[in-house]
């Protein structure tokens, strides 16, 4: 969450005139992204066009590659009715230009507020778009390997080591060594794959009221389970944010409103605790990861890995084994 | 330039219906203000009114004595016609509410971009929006001490000490002790009093084009020598930015532009060689302080003291002595 590149008013200005989208009439750096720098630009428009833009500068050159697959599957399910924010393309038509060795990407600004402690009709809504996403997704021809998948929580946990994990708590490094064998041997291979969004958190969803007017930040979004990111988005969304109180009002609606649009398989639905299982071990893992690589008094904060290792237990308890069947 | 403080939609929601401005629509936390967080907020607006704002937290409790002077000063000089941003009121009338312990203030959202390379006309702007803000200011009621005087630059010296300031750069201690002595003595404190800004740099001014559209971020605003915010204003946009390279065509476009609104007395024109090498100290040592005070690996970018250092070198150089003979 930071602005890691300053972006002079001139040179803004010569790079919005590469977009067919008028005069650079405002810039302000905005607290969004982790490894990129965001502005919200405005512009004087032009007919039948917007004003208002997401200007994405990517930080990090691992991101290069993948760019054609993020910023192409936003113009496919935005042209599809999704709530998402379509790519402008420059004037000759690319979907990215480059500033020195950075690259940087124009968007669709989307309104609408990220809620904190959504609402059971928000829930409902956001597993409606979530659905939507996956079945207009279906015909996208790029794909892209998940980065975030089980043997990357494997390398992170020989990363963190069994004295890391027991320094951020003295449960964690046992309940990693017992849940991530068992995922292994668990995890179904042979469901339903598909683009998935695979961090679809509150705060990449933009609502006004009970609507969802955007879902942002495909950063994370690749090629897997697509029944795995209905799993992450029920770890994001159905448990406050320490991961303590589970709510199955949520579960119930999340569930509901994604399969009034998409309805899950039996495979599909029988898999749930097993895939939530490893989407709350996914975030324990980069959390845990990060919380032990990010000096304390860096100002980007740290994010809780015990808020999801609490709803890795939860998912692993047996007394919930019915969550997933109240649909 | 960060966001301290996290603010869901729903506490937002709930700030904003104490204004009459409508329904928040959306809410960006931007990367801007140092000790404050500040979030750019969209509503639904209202008959009449804006419908975007700047919403700032006040991070720190000594602000909060202050901010009826920096509050109310914006809606004195926006009544007056000056480009500041209004303050929005509540719908009790306060100038400010609170969340928790901080305080939040609602101001008027004005377009324009910051520059970082004036041209001539720009310059000649922001010289004539400064004059008639400092006329503007005058039947203010409101005046605040100046926390970043004289006495506060010595403060500033001990505190890093000559080993600190050679730690910057070698000549730095034998610059600072030689100018805070001759400083103390030439001071003058018969020039005329008001309200200043103090902090006039390029990134807080929005222009479109060579049009001023905002003076902003009062936070620094005092009541001191008037001509001393025309000597601050003139180390920050008649160098560039390492303050190697002085342009005196900016320097003569400045002077220019204010005294075609406010012509200065010929004491005060006397007396900018010395303000000027005040306002470069001033900088010089608020920048070696934060720079000894600031971990490198700290997100916060540190800014170069030499970069007014070199300023304060140049002022006082009697072969630059005629440069505000021009006017």
């Amino acid at each position: 969450m930071a602005v890691y590149t300053q972006l002079g008013a001139e040179a803004l200005a010569v790079l919005i005139a590469e977009f067919d989208v008028g005069e650079l009439r405002m810039a302000k750096g905005i607290a969004e992204g982790v490894s990129n720098s965001n502005w919200l630009i405005e512009t004087s428009g032009k007919d039948g066009g917007g004003t208002r833009f997401i200007l994405t500068m990517y930080e990090y050159r691992i991101e290069l590659e993948d760019l054609p697959f993020f910023l192409s599957l936003l113009d496919h399910l935005a042209a599809k009715g999704c709530p998402v924010p379509r790519t402008i393309h420059d004037r000759s038509g690319a979907l990215y230009r480059k500033i020195g060795d950075k690259a940087v990407a124009l968007i669709e600004f989307l309104p609408g507020v990220s809620v904190s402690s959504p609402t059971v009709a928000q829930t409902q809504a956001v597993g409606g778009a979530l659905a939507q996403m996956h079945l207009a997704a279906a015909d996208f021809a790029g794909t892209r390997a998940n980065g975030m998948e089980l043997t990357e929580w494997q390398r992170l946990a020989v990363e963190c080591g069994p004295e890391g994990l027991r320094a951020i708590d003295p449960q964690l490094a046992d309940l990693v060594a017992r849940e991530l064998p068992l995922l292994a041997i668990q995890w179904p291979d042979d469901l339903p794959r598909g683009v998935i969004h695979a961090d679809l958190f509150t705060d990449n969803v933009l609502m006004l009221g009970a609507k969802v007017t955007g879902l942002i930040d495909f950063y994370f979004a690749c090629t897997d389970l697509i029944a795995y990111d209905v799993a992450v988005t029920h770890a994001a969304w159905c448990f406050d944010n320490d991961g303590r109180n589970f709510a199955l009002e949520l579960s119930a609606a999340l569930l509901a409103g994604y399969e009034a649009i998409r309805p899950l398989s039996g495979a599909e639905h029988a898999a749930l605790p097993v895939l939530a299982r490893g989407a709350a071990l996914r975030f324990t893992m980069s959390r845990a990861y990060d919380w032990l690589n990010t000096p304390p008094d860096a100002l980007v904060t740290r994010k809780d890995p015990l808020a999801f290792a609490r709803r890795l237990e939860f998912y692993a308890d047996p007394a919930n084994a019915g969550i997933f069947a109240t649909t």
